[in-house]
């Protein structure tokens, strides 16, 4: 314990804790203490399984979700699977050339979030926030179903528990990740890998066999499941497919939300995670599609495309059938990962700067923020049993947000250079977070981020189009609902600021009278304990007692007398039988005389049952009286607790 | 006011209470003072309708549930419909004599529930206390159900609107009882004797048709809803179809619990009552059932049994069905008048009693049970939404509770007269709560009560082996959990009065030395008047800081120096980023070291913000504190609020 003693006031440091319960000890480890923070980090081998999980996972549907669409005009519509996806892989290169420059001017990171606020401002930056929240959820939810859709392929009989199924996976990453980021790290390595070579693997087996002759096609192909009336190929139903198809672009964003966690030198680490993911992703995706075409897997609820690959390559559902959907199942479930690292982190951003209940900025006993997600998990669970884990229910609502922000995040990009641009050579300048700093070469970065930013802008219309009347709309109501929720919590934070600001404050006058009553329902221990405390701090007490009925009014006036040592009693008669409206009426009489002096103490006697349930069979007095008189000022409400 | 002063204490007397809001009062009607309560009785015609529309209503449906059991071996077995009526008719007759007996014995109001309790003592009160609130909370979920069925038959594009229908028809009737029982018996005097002329009306013009030979049979009846293998007639089935029929006694009950309602003299009304209910319910019951068989009806979810006849009768769906229907249906919804009125008020004999909470023998502003009402209604609405409205569906879950309660009841009785018979000639005893007194014939009506109760035991042997696994389980498990409840209530309330009792007490030892602790998150307008309140309490007041972030605790540190007046601050480090945990370490250190006389007083600033949900936004830290410290002896919580 250390002493200060500054002009008359003491102030003593002191650490006190206690132990924490041995079983949380045991489900999210020993408490870390904020000091250990900076060693948290991960080296890019890591680094690249942790943050990449969630856009290379993505590979296990987004080319079922562009057959989905496709098989509405048919088999023959399947052909268009492959060009599709060249599309979508092109787009990628650019986003991920645009986020490379992220990466390097936001060494500390820079999510959308982070970008958007930095150069164009609050609002921009909500709507970044907005979307990103809600895409996230949806990250969970879509991965953890495609991965329970996995199983379900490979064992038929486990679709009906699909749902439990899904909620214990979700349950398991929660923990997992309140556990801490390096201790996650380190287990999303495995499987991360594992999918990486187990899906090569398959890609190359098939691949030659292709070029041999011997693949062949799916044998016992899903029935298509086709609504009646077949369309015939609009643009329309490509640019439909096309939008679900972009599903594998989610996650990209992941490495800079998070170069806080990579090794020095951050940037250039997180770069080249950056470049090497976007070469994995499109090569299997690639992969993925012209084998789904060529084979002649058909989308279904039942099978997934992923799984008809694998037993076509394999002739049959052998062991290394089974190896490779469970090293999907595998990295599907540790993708959502990606989410719960960022989903809290994104959260605490937005507490920060007051768009969100302060409470997301606290950090648990594990350096991460608990309460982000708990909620994360939560939410993800309850769209999971709405949408009945499946992931063609969840698609049309899924990467609409992703998109939008980064349209918005490589459009803060292009600004920034063209700010940039228009500095002079050695100028420097702090805007908002960043620091601005003339580089050569601005006019060829901006539009390469400018570049960027009209793709996904496009491609966010696109989607928007498409899918609206599917599950869009949902989404599209909900980012504006959660920016006005935002604007709400920030006017409330400003405004409170101001009132509580000890500018222009004069202190208040000293408190010489007190006043006090005390509640008076019977006459027993925990009435005579609360009236001792009464009697402790004021000369000026009275027990109040509603009389409803006359008998038991005597037997209290009685008992009182007895026990009192003479403090005055007021009776107060209530012949509609109510019994807070008379106590309030009475005590706004006795504070509409009071003086700015005075305070006027409520006492109620509270006894503490052992079972907290049993308060159900007591009448709650002071928590009620609390809440009528929050509003008035110069008074105090207080229960006394009686131990039973 | 009146000021009285006894020795050294003075008691003050004063009638203080708010007006009710504009709403309450347009809603439930203005207060009703607890002298004008006993204005509140009725008289017999109107006694007959309120009391008697339950009874009476069941009449809509029991014929029906009787055939849809019946049914399941073929038309052919509907045959045993009217022979089952006229068992249930005898049963019925026994049952009547026997209770009103009970009407006479107790002036005061005679429930299953105070004859157990008073007669065979505390366990048989609490089964049927138990059975009835089941049975009440039933009657009204079958009453309105079959209400809906009737208006859907008249219109079967009202079909899937059945469930949201009910739950309005609850509300009303809530409403309606939450404004008295007076103004609610003159309301339903109206619908009970317009369903009586109407039913009585139809019966009575297809009699005339039906010997005249021009009745004839149901034009296009409802389909048979046959469960696919036929089943044969077995004494199973027919005991089966009886038991279902038996809820046409249900609500005979009614009036001697409220015997109290009647005006003077009070027995005799009721009694004359009674043998009219019994009189008017066997008529409508046999006549139904009568036409039914012959008419050729087919039980329905579809259309009513009462709908087929009424359409025979008067060729088509002219405006005389259609008025048939509308008084079934009022009669339907009114009856659950009876159940509105008995629930609360064996609630509040149970509560009187210490088996349920004390809060629902509180009566509301128009002298009912508010709470209880309100209660059932949730409750009855609950079971309307699971059951999808079905009467079918419900049948087996009723009556049960009400059999049981008839059997105690009358058990009770035939004990109290053989108890009555083995007095001296003019010996008078008090037993609980009647008086014995010895009476002439008491044999005699012995053996009608024992005849009675023997003969409702059977059946509610038979109801729970027929229906058991149709539902009657749920009832039979439901019927012991209930009590086991009671139980608990009763100790708790038990143990409760023996550890507050002030004999053997001796008061607490005066309280001399006060400390006071003032939690500071950060020193703002809120802490410097939590502050000024505290101060005003005692001289050893202490601010304590959790230190999370040293930046933030250096600006607490300066601005306490500056407003504190040199009063004490400890600054808690918490390395772990823990907030509550090292404020609850240090209280309890300091709790440690508390002396006999001394109290500590923890003060908590706490901004109340103008709208109710910004609390979201902050910390609750006053309620955490409380709920932790709650089982500590000599501390007090309490929370300054500062007004935003």
């Amino acid at each position: 314990m250390i002493i200060e003693k500054k002009s008359d006031t003491t102030i003593l440091h002191r650490t006190a804790e206690d132990a924490p319960s041995w079983w949380k000890n045991w489900l999210v480890g020993s408490r870390l203490a904020t000091a250990e923070s900076s060693h948290q980090t991960i080296n890019k081998k890591i680094a690249l399984a942790v943050f990449a999980s969630d856009a290379l996972s993505s590979t296990a549907y987004a080319t079922q979700e562009i057959m989905a669409i496709l098989a509405l005009a048919g088999t023959a519509a399947l052909f268009y699977t492959f060009p599709i996806t060249i599309a979508i892989v092109i787009l990628l290169a650019i986003v991920i050339l645009s986020y490379e420059q992220t990466v390097h001017a936001y060494p500390n990171g820079g999510g959308s979030f982070i970008v958007a606020r930095d150069n164009l401002g609050n609002l921009a930056a909500q709507i970044a926030g907005a979307s990103l929240l809600t895409d996230y959820i949806l990250t969970v939810a879509v991965s953890i179903s495609s991965g329970v859709a996995q199983i379900t392929s490979a064992y038929p009989e486990m679709f009906e528990w699909r749902v439990p199924l899904s909620i214990v996976l979700i349950g398991f990453i929660m923990l997992v990740n309140l556990r801490g980021v390096k201790e996650s790290g380190s287990i999303f390595a495995v499987p991360s890998y594992f999918f990486l070579v187990m899906m090569s693997f398959t890609i190359i087996v098939a691949m030659v066999r292709y070029f041999s002759g011997t693949l062949g096609t799916v044998p016992n192909p899903p029935a298509l499941e086709l609504i009646h009336t077949a369309q015939v190929i609009t643009p329309f139903l490509i640019l439909h497919a096309f939008a679900s198809g972009t599903t594998a672009m989610t996650g990209i964003e992941a490495v800079s939300d998070g170069i806080q966690a990579f090794q020095q030198p951050r940037s250039r680490n997180a770069g080249i995670t950056l470049l090497w993911m976007g070469f994995i992703l499109s090569t299997l995706f690639l992969g993925i599609s012209f084998l789904a075409v060529q084979i002649g897997a058909i989308p279904s609820e039942g099978e997934t495309v992923i799984s008809q690959i694998a037993r076509t390559a394999y002739n049959g559902q052998g062991w290394l059938y089974l190896i490779t959907l469970a090293s999907t199942t595998a990295i599907l479930i540790m993708a959502t990962n990606t989410a719960f690292a960022d989903f809290p982190r994104l959260s605490s951003w937005l507490a920060i700067d007051g768009f969100l209940p302060r409470q997301l900025n606290y950090r648990g006993s594990r350096l991460v923020f608990s309460r982000g997600i708990v909620g994360l998990a939560i939410l993800a669970s309850l769209l999971v049993t709405y949408f009945q884990a499946s992931v063609t229910k969840l698609i049309p609502l899924y990467a609409i947000g992703v998109f939008l922000s980064f349209t918005l995040s490589q459009g803060g990009m292009a600004y920034r250079w063209w700010k940039i641009g228009h500095l002079s050579p050695n100028e420097e300048r702090q805007e908002r977070g960043s620091m601005l700093r003339y580089e050569a070469g601005w006019q060829y970065k901006m539009v390469i981020n400018g570049f960027g930013s009209f793709c996904t802008a496009i491609v966010t219309l696109v989607f928007a189009y498409t899918k609206f009347w599917d599950g869009a709309w949902v989404v599209l109501l909900l980012i504006p609902a959660l920016v006005s929720v935002f604007s709400y919590i920030y006017r409330h934070y400003q405004n409170l600021r101001g009132r509580l600001s000890l500018k222009d404050y004069t202190k208040p006058r000293r408190i010489t009278r007190r006043r006090v009553i005390v509640a008076v329902a019977g006459v027993h221990r925990g009435t005579i304990e609360a009236l001792n405390y009464a009697q402790s701090l004021s000369d000026d007490v009275t027990g109040v007692h509603v009389s409803i009925d006359p008998v038991e009014t005597e037997k209290v006036q009685h008992t009182w007398e007895e026990w009192s040592d003479g403090t005055r009693l007021v009776i107060l008669e209530s012949p509609h039988r109510l019994l807070y409206e008379p106590l309030l009426a009475y005590i706004k009489d006795v504070l509409a005389v009071r003086q700015p002096n005075e305070t006027i103490t409520i006492i109620v006697p509270q006894f503490v049952p052992k079972r907290w349930w049993d308060n159900l069979l007591h009448h709650q007095t002071a928590l009620r009286l609390r809440w009528n008189l929050l509003s008035e000022p110069g008074i105090v409400v207080t229960d006394v607790p009686y131990q039973v």
